[in-house]
């Protein structure tokens, strides 16, 4: 595996591969990594000639009171991790050598697909993620990029991305990875302390609740909310952020009674640290 | 050659280049074709395997109150002319096939150099070029693309969005090609009447007065703005929008002494048709 800090020695990597007909997978991550990172990893192991993991804490996804500097960080164990799971190339740049400049050119996804769920109190993620998206896609030139469903809203905002933008790049989506007794896997997690990470328990019961509700019938999508906030502020611990179902692909609203596939999301805070999880529930 | 308006069309005529190892090169254009886009199609043809010419009104660059319904279009006869100056595809979609969506995705360069000179009066013109170009060049994913230096802020700014966003495509600028008169050839010099015709060679007049000052040692750009601007408002049916120098690259301000190279740019209104030219000085 290669370690690789420098744009211009990815540029001659990715070059390289191209030049020997290789498909390229990538796996854009934060660091931190953990399952649900190395599920994407060996996914892209799998489908690709070439896995390049990304592994970049990106400071324009963050808002001025978010937790950028203490984002967990991690690399030589992470090279490890994704060196076991199947990557070739890691790239992990330092900020300057992915924003060198004042001036920024964005890449922005508009419309209420970014202004709901995580858009209502994080109204510069989503332009930060896409403009990081875009920078390494222009690097990298995948065939196939890797992300997990767990960033469900992420998930549509990129699709929506590739679309209105004809990226030559395919998506790929892969399911959320959960602990045994259920929390889904985050890189956040290890904020959490030990009375937390028990009350955290509660976001996985309450979407195995909704998952109930809809397998016997109920397609009425605020009672299924309404059911979700019952178990979930059933906790004493939890102070919830939303909870939320739209309507996929693209998180229309549902109208009265679910139809097609929806989303159920969750954004609870417990403590100082802010979870997401989410359901798909339907065809 | 080969008259594409799908996208899906377009998009297999590109694989299969790619599959043959050809390099692709692209003129976009916005129909209208005169000997400045001819121009940028012989150099593309020469540059590359496979010449890519599209011809597209991008609604998105005009402003609510600016020239969109009444621009020049001429289809037929384009094809003819790019064909003639090597074009081996014309991409030539209808508007609904790059945007399909209300909700937009943009790709927007920020900071001073989209707000000096033609960013003054058209505020939304550059967002409406960046969103489009990088709808071309994913589409099209070309080596080389093909531009004119007659659009210098277009130049500037679009430099700046492939530097910012690693675009995997080299700019290509081409020289401003002009009658033999010295008016710059323009798509909109059709609008102006015979009078306005002979009135709009006060900008070529004083570009090369502005030429000749910088020859004979001037080095203060206001002096040189200044003897820009006599000269063009010595012309009674010139109406200025602006008469600007920034240095080159980036658009930035110049200071009090010339050192470097510099773009001296004007916008002048005659009758309702505004035409740009420009000249640049130095090294």
């Amino acid at each position: 595996m290669v370690l690789c800090t420098e744009v211009k020695k990815l540029q001659e990597l990715v070059k390289a591969a191209k030049s020997a007909n290789q498909t390229i997978g990538l796996v854009p991550t934060m660091g931190a990594l953990h399952e649900g990172h190395t599920s994407l990893i060996n996914a892209c192991h799998k489908e690709n000639d070439l896995t390049i993991v990304s592994i970049f804490v990106n400071p324009t996804q963050f808002g001025p009171k978010e937790d950028y500097k203490q984002y967990p960080r991690s690399l030589k164990k992470d090279c490890q991790q994704a060196e076991n799971a199947g990557a070739d190339i890691i790239f992990a740049p330092e900020a300057a050598a992915l924003y060198p400049d004042k001036d920024m050119t964005w890449v922005e996804v508009t419309g209420d697909i970014v202004k709901v769920l995580c858009g209502r109190t994080r109204p510069i993620h989503f332009r930060g993620v896409t403009t990081i998206i875009t920078k390494l896609f222009h690097l990298i030139t995948p065939d196939k990029a890797y992300f997990g469903q767990k960033d469900a809203q992420q998930v549509e905002v990129l699709k929506k991305m590739v679309k209105d933008l004809f990226f030559p790049t395919e998506l790929r989506i892969m399911p959320i990875v959960r602990e045994k007794d259920g929390l889904a896997k985050s890189s956040r997690n290890v904020y959490l302390n030990a009375k937390e990470r028990q009350a955290a328990l509660c976001l996985y019961k309450s979407l195995t609740h909704a998952q109930d509700l809809y397998t016997h019938g109920e397609r009425n999508p605020q009672a299924i909310c309404e059911a979700v906030r019952n178990v979930i502020s059933a906790e004493p611990l939890s102070n919830i952020d939303y909870i939320e179902a739209y309507s996929l692909p693209g998180l229309k609203p549902i109208g009265a009674k679910i139809k097609n596939k929806i989303l159920v999301a969750v954004a609870v805070k417990f403590g100082t640290t802010r979870l997401i999880d989410n359901v798909v529930l339907g065809e």
